[in-house]
């Protein structure tokens, strides 16, 4: 069957299936999670679309995508009613019947028996599919997905069927899909990202101009997202060969350059770090906020496995609680105000001691839209540490509107406890 | 202009505009929020597609989706640089010239001057509108929007540009191109949402199905979020024309049957109506959180002005502070343990007191994924409240991973709130 079967990916085309889509009910978070997988495998894709559950129009949808692309990718319709009709007309669309697929009968009747009920009868019509697909297993739910190879107009295409929810469709992907294209693809691309704080991605890019001018093999490609710059190093590699690693030196480089800014050289996000080194210690940490109100704690409780090095927190709107429960002297309200210096680091020394942790990070700043002076206008920010008695602060004055600056106070909240905890390692 | 331009829109299209979207770099929300907009209006979508800054694709694109709609939305392309494509390739797909528009040229010249600073060279191309287009301006930023009305293959057809960013998008809109539109579909939608927590989805359906099923106009459509449910009760009207109010007769109907679950008739969040109702009554509200850690108090504060209401938090996550802190008796933590509802309710008037608030909102659970037992699996959650020394609790048990739990339980914990207050204004 691989050899008959046997496709050269070059593109791929994604098409959604769901009239919750075209109505807005729903965002369309699978296309955008698909389309960064294409790209990370090196696979262009030059159209994305979305089409209703309707027979006709989806199978003009994939008669035109089908022209355009090598392979097409559906996600969503596999369910087990009327409305889902995605694997009947990619059966349409290739030219195949559907058939009783033996596998797929048996792992529904597995899921349900698994959850103690009895398959319903429109159930199996989930097994249906197109005659000589291969079948991915859904690891999450019940529908399963297949992987058509045929021929169209006399070149040979692919369509990829993946469910609609999300997490059956990552799965389903990750397990199955994306090793099928690892083979199919010309070329393997190795990926390496580089994370950064306290620099701007303009900034970032022109010390870096010279090498992203001269790349061919590896790329450097830079992003960025609030509070945040990303790199990304892509070493393309000839399938099946063993090649030099290139992106190793080009690393080695950018950190020559930019060294100070970069918190990771991998995937790891700022509080999965600051966990990982509170663990490594064996240490605890606890947070005082004012005006991200919570948010760098439930950012820090998202880590399932937290509670082992977080105490808790106090957040503090109200002056009379920075005092209260903080013990911030009132002195240091009176003669500084509530976002200062001062105030921060008496945050954070309060906190600490009153939970009983090694470091304490505090947060106090003016959010918006009101509440701004010209001394300290909308975006002033003072963050506090207190790492084992040892007081320090940063000052910022961010951009954006108030979900912006919390949003990235929180982060920089996040980036003061790695610097506070690094440097220690570091001595 | 107007006689000559007239078209009557059924249908659209979305075509998004951007290598971006393409690779996976941004997630769609312009689709969203239009074909949500389309939606309330009344407006036909049946597909939405994506493309990059590409000329030739993006011609095909616009000429495949004109064939297949009244009306085509594009978002993206508009900026200063020679990627920016859309203006021109629009121009095109109308088959008309690009001109200078003054209007366009003085509020690009405006912008600059307001945020002192002048125009480059590139940025006047942002004024070359197709002709006989109608302009659309950019409150939010620089590039002006367009809309244009044109005869194609003996058919009327409408093309409308929006910018990229959505706070660009979005204004310009609800400015311009929903009122533009309003005066060009058949009906008018009129549309009223109900929400409800503590019911599901199907359960709430079944109470209304005959509504449901005998609907014409208005029509009931249910919505579900993790949750949450809420009902859409939309009334279709004659443009121009004064019709008799039928919607507050079926909202009156389900609230015979679902009153006791509907929290809101309108579009506040519940943060928003407790918020308000402590506003009204002039009274304070703490949280004291366990496994939410800080999310219901990060929620609360993402509105502006809360500071009014909102003294503080403790986000106790180990038992020590809740002893410490909350002054949680340990003997309740021994007999019972942290999960528990004499723990929910110590943790809610500890922090009532501690933080000397009307309101206080306590919750402890299981988020997982590990910590759960055969007795509180995980999931188990527990609401306590203390109103001014009146204490109450709720026991849920929640579906879905970590995130969903803490949402889910963030939520009820706006809902216990809401009752509260609710509760003791009814009298």
């Amino acid at each position: 069957m691989k050899k008959t079967n046997d496709i050269l990916i070059k593109s791929a085309e994604i098409v959604a299936v769901g009239t919750e889509l075209l109505i807005g009910q729903t965002l369309n978070t699978n296309t955008h999670y698909l389309a960064n997988q294409l790209t990370l495998l090196g696979i262009n894709s030059y159209y994305q679309s979305v089409v209703g559950d309707n027979p006709e129009r989806l199978l003009a949808m994939l008669t035109t995508a089908l022209a355009r692309a090598d392979l097409v990718i559906t996600s969503g319709g596999l369910g087990p009613t009327a409305d889902d009709v995605t694997m009947e007309l990619v059966a349409k669309a290739a030219g195949k019947e559907l058939i009783l697929d033996p596998v797929s009968k048996q792992s529904i009747e597995d899921y349900f028996n698994g959850i103690g009920r009895t398959v319903s009868d429109n159930n199996w019509k989930q097994a249906m599919m197109p005659q000589g697909a291969l079948t991915m297993p859904n690891n999450n739910g019940t529908a399963p997905g297949a992987i058509l190879v045929f021929d169209n107009l006399g070149k040979r295409k692919a369509i990829a069927c993946l469910p609609g929810p999300p997490s059956e469709l990552e799965l389903m992907f990750e397990q199955s899909l994306k090793p099928w294209l690892e083979k199919r693809v010309n070329y393997k691309f190795e990926h390496r990202f580089l994370h950064m704080m306290g620099i701007g991605e303009s900034e970032a890019e022109l010390e870096v101009r010279d090498l992203i001018e001269r790349q061919t093999n590896p790329t450097i490609a830079p992003y960025a997202s609030p509070g945040e710059v990303c790199f990304r190093i892509t070493q393309r590699k000839l399938r099946g060969q063993t090649e030099a690693d290139l992106i190793s030196p080009v690393v080695q480089e950018i950190k020559n350059r930019l060294g100070q800014y970069i918190y990771e050289d991998g995937e790891r996000t700022l509080p999965e770090i600051v966990f990982a080194l509170l663990k490594e210690k064996n240490q605890t940490v606890s947070f005082a906020e004012s005006c991200t109100a919570g948010m760098i704690s439930a950012n820090f409780g998202a880590i399932a496995g937290v509670s082992e090095v977080f105490a808790g927190s106090v957040v503090s709107y109200s002056n009379s609680i920075k005092e209260r429960i903080l013990g911030v002297p009132s002195k240091i309200l009176q003669q500084y105000g509530a976002v200062s210096k001062e105030c921060a680091e008496a945050m954070a020394s309060g906190v600490r001691k009153s939970l009983d942790t090694d470091l304490a990070i505090a947060v106090t700043g003016i959010a918006g839209p009101d509440g701004g002076t010209s001394d300290k206008p909308v975006g002033t920010i003072y963050l506090g540490a207190d790492y084992q008695g040892q007081l320090t602060f940063e000052k910022h004055m961010l951009r954006g509107n108030r979900e912006r600056i919390r949003t990235v106070a929180s982060l920089r909240a996040f980036h003061l406890a790695w610097r506070c905890l690094k440097e220690k390692s570091d001595n």
